[in-house]
């Protein structure tokens, strides 16, 4: 298992993490299997979308805070409900087949790492599981 | 790691993938395991959900509508944002315990693939990983 | 693979599992691997989120229930129409690496079963995965 380190720079944004998860896949020598990319926060998230126009991974973030409001009567005091309830629509984790010793993303997909409360210090792991 | 295309028929549907999954995980040999359904799209996604009922189905699609209209100031320019924003929700893959060389799926859940910008070609991927 | 059961008390509650995942993990006996959760419901779902403040998990569930109304024009005739669509946007599984035997949950992260349409009785199950 690889632990990855970045840091977010605004409250609300997608992270481009693909090399990296490119990377240690490429060092842990499993030709064919699935890669795990685990986020251990509850701020934020991991998801798989569209790479090639920026504006996707804005209306992402911008959308999302349409639906979620940042404020919006919660009960949790720190001010960062919203995001601990985009970090439960998101999901905390993204499972990729790998073959051939590579993630077998589609074309047009990027993994992202989903920060909702930066801008902080984060983390993700990078497991991968061989198929026999 | 098996491969399977299927061509959707409307812009937004739940097209059920169940017995496709199944056929894969028996020709992949393995008794005791997971499988990985996985979705190479950023427009289109994947989920569990029931099957008796068409009608739910059709309250998914129709939902999801409601809470991410299909135009809300995206600035994304192909017409297509609201699809990728729903299938960051949903998700790019669903993974599945295998006992006894089958699917353990509950009584009422159904395998969905999630069309958000169709009609078009599709494809997704169905990995299989022992226990050891 | 162990399957576990539960009872949940009311119509929409987030349940802390993480002790029985936990245990589930240390008796699989697997060092270094993945534990995935799997809910065999369609109107329940597992998610990961702080366990610390108790307003989270009601805040996450409050707020579900604004975005996706008990009422709303559904066609599905149980009443449940809601819960299915819950469960659709959290997620029939969680997956979670395991490292020296054990999860490697965040410090703030607590594994939670999601009821949208109890009470009932429940079950998940978890199966863990070695990395060769």
């Amino acid at each position: 298992m690889i632990e990855i380190k970045i840091s977010t720079r605004t409250q609300s944004e997608l992270v481009d993490i693909t090399a990296q998860v490119s990377r240690a896949v490429e060092e842990s020598d499993v030709s064919s299997g699935v890669c795990v990319v685990y986020v251990p926060h509850t701020t934020a998230a991991v998801t798989i979308n569209e790479g090639a126009d920026p504006a996707v991974r804005q209306d992402i973030v911008n959308e999302l805070d349409k639906v979620i409001p940042q404020s919006d009567g919660y009960q949790h005091r720190e001010g960062n409900a919203a995001a601990h309830i985009k970090a439960a629509l998101t999901g905390s984790s993204v499972t990729i087949p790998v073959e051939g010793g590579r993630l077998t993303l589609g074309t047009w997909q990027t993994v992202y790492f989903c920060e909702y409360d930066g801008p902080r210090s984060r983390r993700f792991t990078v497991r991968v599981i061989a198929a026999r």
